[in-house]
């Protein structure tokens, strides 16, 4: 089994704030702030816009009267649904007229959800309605969650959706996965579900990521005898300037294999690394046969790595 | 590929009502409604009982220091987590004392979702842990969102958790899958996030059910080629005794093939079908190569089935 990204679309809440927002707001140390997150806009939902509506904007863009028939499987993931039931798959499958005889799923994961998204959806090859092409549609709506003096989580936290559209073949060769979860860290990053205010508890999710991250892709690209200076692209869950920085120098990377876009995204959550795939296929960055590797991590603590060609 | 259940384990909540409590409140047509549901006894979670103790319960019945080390992913099906963040599958990593190489999702889905966690698991002979062992835990509170006024909810919903061990196989030439979705039946049974109580439309979940399933179980057996009288049982989500024997007829079942047990634990979404699968082997009455034809449908509205050989 194995996947092929045909395509990517994104879509925004109208609303945003920049740094120079936080500038005029009380009792931050902005400077500080920015050098550590290099975030420079969020987008921020309003009332009226949520993850359904965000990934109806964002899957309208990519599907037509052509491909919407073909598509055999539906990957929903999210941790801000505005519902508790039913599953959002179901009622995008409605709102977005696709066929009834899909596999339709919610998948609660968070900056690491991608990846686990695109595994399920690489190993659904012997799906009985025989449709080749997928859509892992990603939303999620984190400031609903963030009150304005929330030091950890404002400067960071930003609400998208994508949508890719995936064909899966039978041929894996060149496709491989790992994962990883330590429940230890689940207090780390938190949201009730009766809270409005999350938690997160950003030295110790740091100091995890950069202990943890960098000897799991080490490890990772070991056991699949990768050859890292031969990765066109190393596309990382944008969690923050300063993360990525020390990931991509623990690792040696060269500065052309890095490719980030925290600065004008924040840090989206599920739609993290489908949004660095987008900016690649948009400024042209990738060709067919090209390595890349992703790695999402973050929220559970859960964390997966994908190495494939482009 | 295919999947082999190797054991089931259970854990319920310790209050329950039976019909008897009805019968003591007031304006409850108590003979009208048991002769629709079948249900005697419900189980009700407590303030201080919920999805994550109940399926730490349920696991630790299954897990031993041996098997333990062979899991190699976890699958929480619920739609009734008390967190909207972290996963519960990462939490129960850590609460189980399991490996961390795991690959490990939550799926929101409700009664239709053991059906797709079964796809999902038996899909997932690639992983690179190499283990071949894996968890499927559901576990479902929704009588936490039932006030004792709700006509439609409070004589059906149940709260259970299952805790399922399962192997992959590479071969899977006789398993089948077939799977369906009608978002437009979204609202029928519904739960925002800020609401205490759930919304059912009985009778327009019923004659869903009743048009659409038995014609897709026909499909499902005509496609696949499978003969239905050498099918030793079917097992259904139990929705109630009305939807179940009405399914049953349609099918032209024989009562031998039928297993019900809504008497004793109501309607528990996620793990009515494991459920039915316990009480199987408990009262051995299923042997290796016994063809199963399991089918689960609701909330969504969403549909999945399975046939396999025990």
């Amino acid at each position: 089994m194995g996947l092929k990204i045909i395509n990517i679309t994104s879509s925004f809440p109208k609303n945003f704030e920049t740094i120079k927002n936080l500038k005029k707001s009380e009792g931050w140390e902005v400077d500080r702030v920015f050098n550590a997150t290099g975030i420079n806009k969020r987008y921020i939902s309003s009332s009226k816009e949520d993850v359904l509506n965000l990934s109806i904007k964002s899957a309208k863009k990519i599907l037509n009267r052509n491909n919407r028939k073909k598509v055999g499987f539906l990957i929903f993931v999210s941790q801000t649904s505005p519902y508790r039931f039913p599953s959002l798959s179901c009622v995008l499958q409605d709102k977005l007229d696709l066929p009834k005889d899909i596999f339709a799923i919610d998948v609660n994961m968070g900056c690491s959800g991608y990846i686990y998204a695109m595994k399920i959806a690489s190993s659904l090859n012997s799906l009985d309605n025989k449709k080749k092409f997928g859509l892992i549609i990603c939303a999620d709506t984190y400031t609903k969650f963030i009150n304005k003096k929330n030091k950890s989580c404002r400067p960071i936290f930003s609400d998208a959706s994508t949508t890719t559209l995936v064909k899966i073949y039978k041929d894996s060769k060149n496709e491989k996965y790992s994962f990883g979860v330590d429940g230890k860290g689940s207090k780390d990053l938190f949201l009730s579900n009766n809270s409005t205010n999350m938690f997160m508890n950003g030295p110790k999710i740091a100091i995890f990521t950069l202990n943890e991250i960098p000897n799991f892709l080490e490890g990772f690209m070991k056991k699949f005898k990768i050859n890292r200076d031969k990765v066109k692209y190393f596309c990382f869950h944008q969690a923050s300037k300063y993360i990525c920085n020390n990931i991509s120098r623990k690792l040696r990377l060269r500065n052309d294999q890095i490719f980030n876009n925290y600065q004008k995204y924040g840090n989206t959550i599920s739609s993290s690394i489908p949004l660095i795939f987008k900016d690649l296929i948009e400024k042209k960055k990738v060709k067919k046969n090209d390595v890349i590797i992703a790695c999402g991590f973050g929220v559970g603590l859960s964390w997966g790595v994908v190495k494939f060609r482009w």
